[in-house]
């Protein structure tokens, strides 16, 4: 691997000369010229280099660096000519020994293959000479800490605000964007954009930057990754020195992922790859360059107790929901806070706010704006509270400026991170504070807190902590549980179609239905206590013989009497077994308290649980709900034939749906919940069948409905 | 259900009481007084009443209402008492037959059992009288068209800007937002927020809104839903009127869904139900307030044309692409040029413009507003264009504010809807010009293509029609594929665990193989042309008997020489079968151009089609890498035990990966892919084993390679 550059004498040159400089107002040439001129502070000289002028503004211009005086010893040359005659400017300052160039003219690589050729030719000189160049194809190079802009871009006088934000882009443009959010507060130190990569890469940069002691956060703008290997020495670099990296990375497109004889690389993906790769390595990944420019400047912000805990703090109790809502499903640690906490809070607001996190100050301390600093201090003391979140829903012109100075205020004293978002799109006073302040209010709650889920590291407790759901064979409470067998006796009356079987009270009987139905049969426990057959050893398949069915018969009674000794065995339900190879879904109803039966239907079996990919429609549904159901679901390609397999029967499946949908409603006023799973779906024209049937009634229903029916 | 209440006299009432109206400066009487007084324009009268007070501001004043003049027929109360003194008030006005009350008071249900059993009394007299309260605990109502403000809020003489949408919300302060954000443009035309909802609901401001021809989109604020049938009745409604509805939903954690025995209700979940509830009723469901904002604004710009497909236009290269990608992963449909519109912005733009979609049009475009505007109209004039994205991602002044300008003149002229992205924080004169138009700019990408994908009905091609991934057994490249035979005598020899098993060249040897090894085995087709074996039929599983192994010796080979009759049979390998029960996952390795040797871990078999569950790390991993590969899968639970399945042995499992991870490192430079799909992952103690193997060399290995091993 090419080790990384080693770019003092680059970020810092003493003598500069500029290849193309320019007496012709507004010329690039000039910008560049005028940029280092009249505004950086270049400790040494500034040697302009144009065979077409003598002098430049009144200071001298030489035809050539070659023609340079002696001795000049120069550190960069920025290099602006037509591309045709960058080579040979290139030579010059290889045979000077001048370190680095740069070469901001276009027309290389991606113009076509002429510039690819001139490309590849710089690439050799540069490996055989030991020249480093930076570019082509590029805006320079800005150190705005040291008011240093090897660039031609006009902006440049205006980038005063520095910081200890390092970046480096590819492409040119969109750096700017970070420089104009970043005009208050910590801004950005060192700007690389070093276009097409012919020598100098962002892993130079990285590395640079990694081991800069001004520098103290990465943000990183990529299109494309030259060199894996070095790109990833670097992040190890990054993290060695505790640089924290974020990175955009544009391009994300999955066509270029080469076509392949296994799955795993189509599956992988080149854009996947990427995100692995910066997670194995450390970096935050963005979606978006406000993402890039929020938690960079987050993350020089963070102090070690940020990632603590997160309390909300607002004026508004819908705002107070709101954001709480949105930090758990970003699945951001709430802090508990402490008694002295609550006790400052109780004193500071009225009876009616809510002094549990998140805090709802209620409007009544609009009135207020030293409450508002004291309850923001009180909160910031709490050692379980690493960051504060401040929305502020409306402009409420004097009073909001108030609070924004409150923030502004508190903020300078403490180690807490506090976030302000101003909701509003009425930008006023307090807007304006808070960003002078440097505090970048975030504008929306969404992207205030993606931007804090992924910029500071939570302390979220252990996974598998928390307790089970609790499940298993719960007291039926409010609902009177039909056995299965009963359960599939009413539906088959209603319509649906059923496995074929029979209850059997002996071993005897069983093995007689068995051969009656024909084998394999399927044998399962019939008892209204037991919910979770499978478990108890309740349920036996793919009996081939009678035999077979003798001994499952004892073993079912056997194993259910030792896992549910208090369970009422009604007999062993003896089902035809389906064919193998059918999906399992599930098809359920419950009673929601807002919109009563709601129908819900997913992929089955063990999926319930781990998949959770289910959808849901009110009850009755329609054709065309049902129809939707199939394919809103996540993984609606499972009923679609994967790796040969013959598609699902979906029109059996709709069918089932309806008429689950219809069975309910017709028996609204008494039911519960029922639930299908698995209901097996056999290939296109099969059909479709629940394996199993849970119904619970309500306790106060006709205790006669399931044996009515017709 | 209760009938929609017929609203037509609360929205435009002729005469008002205020009860609570007071003199004192600053009071919340006095405001609520002054706003009808002062700032609205009430048709008929407006009587104040309080007993202690004959007259306010020089008008007169009435005890109660009871004492107001007999001729007075008042339509709505407004009424700002304390809370103890609400229910007489309302009698007052039931016995008087006044059609609408407001209660403002707080200090109902919000606040305890008294106030419950207040509001319940409120309710009966409401049920025996026809009496219609709105209210309590709220901010009144603000009917922006017609100026009428029966609310306190000092913002409300502020609130000028009108429009078509209308806006329901529950807790009052959020809506604020809406009215600041909305303050250019189309606005909000009448905002509800009726608190406690005691009587008239969101579902009757929804039914008048759906009815009433002046509102064009309806957006709602909820917190809780208090009856879901009268709901999705207004819903249902709403939608027959071609009204779309936009809803924010706040509270939607999971802590309120009960417990039950059945999976789906907890599968559920209230929030679930309720985003299902949406859905099937056709409102747009949102996360954020600006979104909220964003989606009702875009709602009332849409035309016929909106959906036909996307087109992004900006002069940054970077930002097009960035854009794409978001658009991309957002599943916009990106519109395709006429050829009229690729012709006409090839005239305007430079020869190193995207004269595709994305639209890049490079900086050039800054020196000519007018070339921008007339870009922007040949796209808008493009039929397959529906919606125009216009990111500006830096603010450059006086150039930027031209741009806005020509973005407005055109948005002005067309039925294509364009929607600017003002990227920087510096919101300079363009952001201004753009606000002002009402053309509400977005601030970041990634919002504005949520709103976009939410509120646009965008027409999509038909699913399914899209190409299948080319896969079936294509041509093997540049890859040599070894059989799976000698791949898996190659990981063997490396110490991988591999089902033990030998290739058979007849049916007597496989019958006797088979034997040797155990009951049941697994019969699979040796041969390098077959990738796919199942699909041809060239696996057995469960082979039981000496003579079930001769009869699918022969099946294989009929069923292969059916299928790929070119296809070259090295013999039949015959392997002992693993337990039933285990978990299928995959592990593979593909060589990435950036990164090199990529190692891939996820869910097997089906899986790695449907679920794509996969994660990834470069080669060569540490253990820490293993581990956290086990973890960081989607659905790392299937790895548990769930439904009494004992976990997986994940030490055994992640032992493999190291050793895929070591063999693949130390084949690097001969290695292009590998993949071990299913690998066979048995219980805790049981280890994990391969079934499959698939190893492809670069053509240009050593070809002594896979039979030189140790």
């Amino acid at each position: 691997m090419k080790p990384f550059a080693d770019l003092t004498r680059f970020i810092n040159p003493r003598n500069v000369a500029v290849v193309g400089a320019s007496a012709r107002e507004s010329s690039q040439g000039r910008r560049l010229y005028d940029n280092l001129v009249l505004h950086s502070s270049v400790p040494g000289e500034i040697y302009a280099v144009n065979p077409a002028y003598q002098e430049i503004g009144g200071r001298p211009c030489w035809p050539s660096i070659s023609a340079l005086p002696r001795q000049a010893e120069i550190d960069v040359a920025l290099i602006m000519v037509n591309a045709s005659l960058v080579l040979d400017a290139l030579r010059q300052c290889a045979a000077r020994a001048i370190p680095f160039a740069v070469v901001m003219t276009s027309g290389f690589s991606e113009a076509g293959e002429e510039g690819q050729r001139l490309e590849r030719e710089i690439a050799q000189l540069c490996e055989a000479t030991g020249l480093h160049v930076y570019g082509p194809n590029c805006p320079g190079f800005v150190n705005v800490r040291d008011r240093l802009g090897m660039t031609f871009s006009p902006a440049f006088k205006d980038d005063l605000n520095t910081g200890s934000i390092g970046l480096a882009t590819q492409g040119g443009g969109l750096g700017r964007n970070l420089l104009q959010g970043l005009s208050h507060g910590q801004g950005v130190g060192l700007w690389f954009s070093a276009g097409n990569e012919v020598d100098l890469e962002i892993p130079d940069f990285i590395a640079h930057m990694a081991n800069d002691p001004r520098i103290g956060v990465i943000a990183l703008l990529m299109e494309g990754v030259k060199d894996g290997r070095r790109l990833t020495a670097a992040l190890e670099l990054a993290r060695a020195r505790n640089k924290p990296v974020v990175v955009l990375k544009v391009g994300r497109s999955e066509a270029g992922v080469r076509a392949a004889q296994s799955h795993t690389a189509s599956v992988a993906g080149t854009a996947a790859v990427n995100s692995a790769v910066f997670r194995q390595f450390g970096a935050i990944e963005v979606d978006d360059l406000d993402q890039l420019l929020a938690a960079s400047r987050l993350l020089t912000r963070i102090t070690p107790k940020s990632g603590n805990g997160l309390c909300i703090h607002t004026f508004s109790g819908g705002t107070a929901a709101l954001a709480a809502d949105i930090a758990g499903a970003a699945g951001l640690p709430m802090a508990v806070f402490a008694p002295e906490t609550k006790a400052a809070l109780r004193k500071l607001l009225p009876d009616f706010a809510s002094i549990d996190n998140p805090v709802d100050t209620t409007a009544d301390i609009l009135r207020n704006p030293e409450a508002s600093a004291a309850c923001l201090r009180a909160i910031c003391a709490d050692p379980a509270v690493g960051t504060v979140l401040f929305p502020i829903p409306m402009d409420y012109g004097s009073i909001t400026d108030g609070m924004a100075q409150a923030i502004a205020t508190v903020a300078a004293e403490t180690d807490t991170l506090i976030v302000p978002v101003w909701m509003s799109r009425r930008l006023g006073g307090g807007f304006q504070l808070l960003e002078t302040a440097g505090l970048l209010p975030f504008l929306s709650l969404s992207d205030a807190i993606a931007a804090l889920s992924k910029a500071i590291p939570w302390k979220r407790p252990e996974r598998g902590t928390a307790a089970a759901p609790a499940h298993a064979d719960a007291a039926p409470g409010q609902a009177r549980m039909l056995s299965e067998a009963v359960a599939k006796s009413m539906l088959r009356a209603a319509g649906l179609p059923i496995p074929e079987g029979v209850v059997a009270a002996s071993a005897e009987q069983a093995a007689h239905e068995a051969e009656r139905l024909g084998f394999p049969v399927v044998m399962k426990v019939v008892s209204a206590q037991i919910a979770h057959k499978t478990e108890a050893g309740g349920v036996k398949l793919g009996i081939a013989s009678a035999g077979a069915a003798r001994e499952a018969y004892a073993a079912i009674h056997e194993s259910v009497a030792r896992h549910h000794p208090e369970a009422v065995i009604d007999g062993i339900l003896v089902e035809r077994m389906l064919p193998p190879g059918g999906r399992e879904v599930l098809i359920g109803v419950h009673n929601d308290a807002a919109f009563g039966l709601v129908l819900t239907f997913g992929l089955g079996g063990i999926f319930v649980e781990t998949l959770r990919d289910v959808a849901h429609r009110m009850v009755p549904l329609s054709r065309d709900d049902a129809r939707a159901l199939l394919r809103e679901i996540r993984y609606a390609d499972m009923l679609d034939g994967v790796r040969g397999q013959a598609p699902a029967d979906r029109a059996a499946l709709e069918e089932l749906i309806l008429r689950v949908s219809d069975f309910a409603w017709s028996h609204r006023d008494a039911l519960l919940e029922m639930e299908l799973n698995p209901v097996w779906v056999g290939a296109a024209g099969q059909g479709a069948m629940p394996l199993d049937a849970l119904i619970g009634l309500r306790a106060n229903a006709d205790p006669g409905l399931e044996l009515r029916q017709p």
